[in-house]
């Protein structure tokens, strides 16, 4: 089970990256039960209206997830998203298939 | 190097699941290049507006992808896409990060 989130590509990309590479993924890596983080840059849209970035975070089942999602260092790791990305989120809840 | 194709909620999705997984990801499967495809569902929206689901195509690299785009196969597979999918997807190249 994952926590994808996708990002519009921020007015500021500099300040975007720093705060996001320096002080959200840190405070992201103390969620209980996430097992890993998969960064991708969008460097091209083919089709549609693209994004920026997008952050794939895995742990092991749903209970996990929805235990993560709950916890103190989630809702601080929201609240530091919301003072530097607010409106640029799209916040999904996925689960993978091969 | 990967291709990412973002769908929004099809009004049929019982169409656009067969339409999906008996015919267009076989056709995806010829693109010379591909390496694997990684599908996933979202069955839940935190924030922002969501996507149904989502296809990662994995390719060695920039060139390869580049190819696997020119090709006839993906030429086919495009081809079938806009005949149940138009409209609903996003497609975009990405580079994945640890």
């Amino acid at each position: 089970m994952k926590l994808t989130a996708l990002y519009k590509r921020p007015q500021d990309m500099e300040a975007f990256e720093k705060a996001y590479f320096n002080m959200h993924l840190p405070l992201i890596s103390k969620v209980p039960g996430l097992e890993r983080t998969v960064i991708t840059r969008f460097n091209r849209t083919i089709m549609g209206e693209g994004f920026y970035m997008m952050a794939e975070m895995y742990f092991s089942d749903a209970d996990s997830l929805k235990a993560g999602m709950k916890s103190p260092e989630m809702a601080a790791a929201g609240e530091n998203l919301n003072s530097f990305a607010e409106g640029l989120v799209t916040l999904m809840f996925g689960e993978e298939e091969s």
